[in-house]
């Protein structure tokens, strides 16, 4: 008897990565620069208990942590979020667009870009990406059949003519009143490390209006910053939440998973209007709300300042850890390799000469893996673009995870891996 | 210009209890008998605090909580779970349903619910449930596009006889085809607090199974569990995995929310393939899997027998409680209107006299507002059917949040509504 299985439950695939886990597994002396993990080594263990205690001790904190709560989210960590966002934003407290009514807490900003597509996408619209993008958000497209169109990535942020050819593109085709947004991961970007300018995100946004008239519809900005705060060097650079027309246009998602710890899953958004009550209904339906007791965990921790000394903490050890890659690289990897390294995030991009495959079916891929080390093949951050053949020769390589002696080693080979190959 | 929503963002309604609960607010002075929420008295915080000092105190077991884990849940708290399970069904070690690698851990057993629908259901499709329901499933169909279809509901569970005559009405009309399952809260039931016996599970599922030639496919039994171990009497029920038949068909979700507690949201569930891959990959997209931190909370309250202990303190308090209504409402309820007591659970279901409307819309339920007084009207627990009219004149009394005192005087306040508007 076929199975009752519905399509979406037929057109999720297992996610790429979780193969690439699954093979890391098997090889105990692997040296994983594949994984988007953080730092073991850093994360707050002890912060956690003290501030867990703090807020367990007594009935009058306790019992609400471990009650039911609010579905957008517990009103203090709304505010003390805002707040947070509005020093790094370096806005008034007056912007419209940061304001606790506008924001809304979540099981990882995973949780909140899957529920904005639930709320904002039919099957077969369209959301432009960044060509390289995050691979989750492909697999939530795919999964719920949506369509992505790649726009060019350059090492400050998207092409924007290349931007307006697409929407141009879409127009002519008929397409444009299937775009429903355009997704960009604005810091640090996974998997290149690339950030966009604020020049560039106001003028994207610019662009999207244009065509809006042409889509019948709003076309969102949905800026996902999840790496923002694992920045080590240069200045941070404003949301788009500051560019005009942000208001009612622009999404945005950040998370404490990251700067803070991963196990302790919270996540939040800033959403305009008619999509926060459509994400909040969702939200509702999904959870009601996420667990109060990580609510409140993240809420002390930014009361009390623990949550900015435990960032400025792991900065600098992200920054030895990605300057030690950096080196590694300059010794061991071929000078024909091109590196993109970053100012933060997890991630360097490695772009081999054009023909030279390092995909997971590639021999390159195979040789490494073999040779005890993993990295992510660029071509799995790739959308499914009859525009274009999917670029191959790339590759995404974290030093999140691993100590800096595995960096060491695994870059070194890597790096004898990449050399023999391309000396064929 | 009109918003971009989807259609599930254009269909999800805000849950009814929402707007409840925000009247609720309105009066300080209410005595709210609706909510669903647990004792706040209960909540185990001294234990969860022992607990995670005990987890975060070394780097061994702390940073592994606070890094990122597995999609389906933690190993350890799924072999635990599935003892748990095993012990309260009285199930063999060798039972092939109750195995780990079926066992998925989620935001509690909500994230579940929506998950399996996701992974089950194409728009149209059909769930069968109980008459009234459990209201946010409800909620869920509503906004996927979902239809259902109710069977009466008696005081020891579904009405076979109507679950037969629903099925050959669905299959003369050539809608069986679209039938997915049978969604049973088979353990002192929202809203009613009705049980479901064994037998009737069993008998139930095999009658799904006579239907599913005509179907073409599986039709699954989805029992929701999630007031299980809230039992202050009576003996407990053995779940439908223990049914002939139930390995590949039977759907089990529980929680550690009502239980244990809400604010670390835990559930999990039992699935048969090819559904439980479908609701990992899904999970994989919605959040990759549910908060470290409190699976293991979760892992060491079951390993430490603490949780047990817990529970039993808090039947045993659930247990007085609903002794206090009981006696409350034989004392102050007009001897016309049926109540429904229970051995377990949150709720009371009370229905009136036909013909006498407890609905939102109704003089009676802004009297016991304007007295001071929140009750569920019962029709917001039925599915829209075609077949039947709605039912209005019931209510859902619970006293999972209110103390003994609140409680008396809630039922007397209502009480008193009710004397008065059934002598108009």
């Amino acid at each position: 008897m076929k199975p009752a299985l519905s399509k979406l439950g037929q057109c999720t695939a297992l996610q790429p990565i979780s193969w690439l886990m699954q093979t890391a597994l098997t090889r105990p002396k692997l040296i994983s620069l594949a994984a988007g993990f953080t730092d073991n080594a850093t994360l707050p263990t002890q912060i956690s208990k003290r501030l867990l205690s703090d807020i367990l001790r007594s009935p009058g904190s306790g019992q609400p942590a471990l009650q039911y709560g609010i579905t957008a989210g517990e009103k203090n960590l709304r505010r003390l979020t805002v707040q947070h966002l509005q020093r790094m934003d370096g806005a008034g407290a007056g912007s419209k667009t940061h304001s606790p009514d506008r924001a809304m807490i979540t099981g990882g900003s995973q949780q909140l870009l899957y529920m904005t597509l639930e709320a904002l996408c039919d099957e077969g619209d369209i959301i432009l990406v960044e060509d390289p993008t995050y691979f989750v958000f492909l697999s939530i497209l795919q999964s719920r059949g949506l369509r992505a169109r790649g726009v060019r990535l350059q090492r400050d942020g998207i092409d924007l003519a290349h931007l307006e050819a697409v929407l141009q593109r879409l127009k002519r085709s008929g397409e444009l009143r299937r775009v429903k947004a355009l997704y960009l991961v604005s810091y640090f970007q996974n998997p290149t490390g690339a950030s966009t300018s604020f020049a560039k995100k106001r003028q994207a946004l610019a662009l999207l209006k244009k065509f809006e008239r042409a889509a019948g519809h709003p076309i969102y900005l949905l800026e996902d910053a999840a790496y923002r705060e694992l920045r080590f060097a240069g200045d941070d650079i404003r949301s788009a939440l500051l560019a005009p027309g942000a208001v009612d246009r622009v999404i945005y998602t950040g998370t404490y998973s990251k700067p803070f710890a991963p196990g302790a899953r919270v996540g939040y958004g800033i959403l305009p209007e008619p999509l926060f009550t459509a994400v909040q209904r969702i939200k509702g339906n999904h959870d009601f709300g996420t667990a109060n007791l990580l609510q409140q965990l993240l809420a002390r921790a930014l009361q009390t300042g623990l949550y900015e000394k435990h960032v400025a903490k792991i900065e600098k050890r992200y920054g030895q850890k990605a300057q030690v890659m950096k080196q590694a690289l300059a010794e061991h990897f071929p000078s024909s390799i091109e590196i993109w390294d970053s100012n933060g995030g997890l991630y360097f991009w490695a772009r081999l000469p054009k023909g030279i495959s390092a995909g997971a079916d590639s021999q390159l891929f195979r040789a490494a893996l073999k040779n005890d080390v993993l990295y992510v093949p660029g071509e799995l951050c790739y959308a499914d673009d009859p525009a274009r053949r999917k670029p191959d020769n790339e590759m995404r390589i974290s030093y999140g995870n691993a100590g800096e002696r595995d960096i060491r080693e695994g870059i070194k080979r890597l790096g004898a891996v990449l050399r023999k190959h391309l000396s064929k």
